[in-house]
């Protein structure tokens, strides 16, 4: 298998529907379809070009929305078959955009606010949207095992979707996760293997067997399928504006982990409205991370083009790439858009999450803890406009991170079963 | 506040859209919509009476079609005022009925086996659809503050709506539930009681309330809301068939708890035919209990029309109701359509969660095991029909007990991070 791409690879039996080849985001250089992830000539990273659709955007909107209830609506604009909808995937998005007016009278907001609610995918997570894109091009290439290195969250959505479209899987994880982990991924049947050494150890091992014999046959969803697993996120963009009308939101929150999925929320903007299918106008895209793991932020604080890697170190393990390989496109799409990037305290993620289900009902990970916080403090310091409308992305469930809130959370009384002890309680 | 009712109470400001009153299930006396729960001429439940939609059934289908992507495509049909999905709610339902190939495949099932998987619901659980209702007719009745007893799905699922619908709650639970159900249930901040003692303990609590100026303004969702709370799982009936596309499956299998969900079911596939929204022809529903709280399938099994009670010892904590009051209902309605009420060990619930994410990638929790188990045993008995369309009722998420699986759900292999180690452990 290769991992660099040259410009004879053929792709003549790929279908993917509009993906019409990979360029290379450094130096632009075009490559055919295949399972490649780095340039040839520059080893920057790959991405998908299209064949986007053209003619009457009211015609693509009608398309669209006669659709199904889920990211295939949107098949035209992903590297999928036209036919997509029709095989066995877990089929997730379309999921709620909430308007969160009660978080929106405490924040003070008055554009309007709403939480991109992803946790309504079916293993709870955004992850479900960029495994989808990669079955379906492990489906085009031939792959029978899906593979990721994992630290939980992925491995439960790789597990999930290998088993319902008929793929073995065996997912890679550090072998000291703890248990509820570990049940999450392997409940699905594939192998769970464990690595003895930190996530690092994992990632190093799985690009070693990419390069090997024994790795032959197999998709690793985030490494030699990344250039199309990352456009899953793309559907998070379509999905908020066509539920806010087929309208741009004024301001975007989304956290930033390796940063893939700022940058292509971005990218799902731009295509909107190369397609006409919304009105171009201006739209300011903010990031979030913690601050035990913000290398990100503080490059955006310090003018830095470049990102200096963090030793995480906070509750928010979901975001905790110290060293993300998309930093610098998230440094340059949120200083273009008149953005920002932005961290909080584990603290301010505990309160986020509390704030988040208090007012609106939803029960939010960590990772979406540390987007509401970082939406909240930009609001208090005037950054993000209180006035326009506003976009925060929940990417995950809080049934995953109940650790992060049990110290906090719990019981306001314990009474006897009597009226009496109730009113003594002061309930009444 | 009453807790039966008389034929002079008067509800001439109350909009809950096509419900014209309630009815007594066992004498048929009629009342006007207001928070009663038990019939005053015998003491028998109540339940919603409406004026459905009469005319052309296409209309009422196109109507439906154009909808919301919730529950509320169907507020035509319910006890909710006709403006209902503008107001705040979690707006559950809608949620995937899955075409169960692999599953079907391994049980032998050739007619088309589908899986209606509600832990896409927001909080992951059926128990939103009904909560839903509840909080719709908490606002018709001017209830401020909305409670229930639980063990824990239904405190989170009211805690959530609540939140989001801008009520205060105060919700009872046994005082030694599992800590994660209760940081679950508490996070959405509400108060959150925990009663010294076991769930009967809690209910008698939750009666004597209702009962004292205490509980004035109190809507208790499942006791003097329960008429409307309980019409909430007709939904599932509705979503199934339109899913299915407009047609009745010839099987239903559904968990037994309280048995009101599958007297529910029944009542909304009673009135899709009623209304000309499906072709009327037979179908048969099946019960699924856990053997270690079998009251229903001990009284089918005997031919028996009334219900023992049991004390129940089962893992299916979400179904291990000893007394269930729709028991009798349940009865009838499984020798009616010509089903039947099963019920499997705890090994079968365990087995029967593994193999539904093995080959469908759906986790489900206990509740959902004992479903499919049922269905996997009737089956296999020749009580169900694999020729015939079949669908199984999956009511909640596996992330809500993990313990369930985790004794025997792990790691497959534990290995150094290289290729040696790898192949080694026979993974190659």
């Amino acid at each position: 298998m290769q991992t660099v791409a040259t410009t004879s690879d053929s792709a003549d039996t790929v279908d993917l529907g509009p993906a019409s080849g990979l360029s290379c985001r450094e130096c632009g250089e075009r490559f055919a379809l295949g399972p490649i992830f780095a340039c040839e000539a520059c080893f920057g990273p790959l991405e998908v070009a299209y064949d986007l659709p053209s003619g009457d955007p009211e015609e693509l909107r009608k398309r669209i929305e006669s659709g199904p209830d889920n990211i295939w609506r949107y098949a035209p604009l992903l590297p999928v078959p036209a036919d997509v909808a029709g095989k066995p995937n877990l089929n997730p998005g379309f999921t709620q955009l909430v308007p969160a007016d009660n978080l929106a009278r405490e924040l003070g907001v008055t554009g309007g606010l709403w939480v991109k609610d992803d946790s309504g995918n079916p293993t709870h997570s955004f992850k479900d949207r960029v495994v989808a894109q990669a079955i379906e091009a492990a489906r085009a290439f031939g792959f029978t095992t899906l593979s990721c290195s994992s630290t939980g969250n992925l491995a439960g959505a790789v597990g999930a979707a290998a088993a319902r479209a008929g793929f073995r899987s065996c997912v890679f994880i550090p072998h000291d996760l703890e248990q509820g982990k570990v049940v999450m991924a392997a409940v699905y049947g594939g192998e769970l293997v464990g690595i003895e050494g930190n996530y690092d150890d994992v990632n190093r091992f799985c690009s070693e067997l990419i390069g090997d014999p024994a790795g032959e046959g197999w998709g690793f969803v985030n490494v030699n399928l990344r250039p199309y697993y990352a456009e899953g996120s793309k559907t998070l963009a379509y999905e908020i504006c066509e539920q806010l009308g087929w309208r741009l939101p004024d301001q975007i929150v989304i956290p930033i982990a390796s940063g893939s999925q700022l940058t292509k929320i971005d990218k799902g903007l731009q295509e909107l409205i190369k397609l006409g299918l919304v009105e171009d106008r201006p739209y300011r895209i903010f990031g979030a991370q913690a601050e035990g793991c913000s290398p990100v932020s503080a490059a955006f604080k310090a003018g830095h083009d470049v990102v200096r890697p963090q030793k995480p170190d906070t509750i928010a393990k979901s975001l905790a790439i110290g060293n993300p390989a998309d930093g610098p496109y998230v440094l340059d799409i949120c200083r273009r858009t008149g953005g920002a990037v932005e961290d909080v305290t584990d603290a301010e993620i505990v309160d986020a999450i509390k704030l988040l289900a208090r007012t609106e009902g939803i029960f939010t990970e960590t990772a979406g803890g540390t987007t509401l916080g970082v939406a909240k403090k930009l609001i208090e310091a005037g950054v993000i406009d209180p006035a326009l409308t506003t976009v925060v992305v929940n990417t995950g469930d809080g049934l995953k991170t109940l650790d992060a809130v049990a110290p906090t959370t719990g019981m306001s009384a314990v009474i006897r079963p009597n009226l009496d002890s109730f009113r003594e309680a002061g309930l009444a």
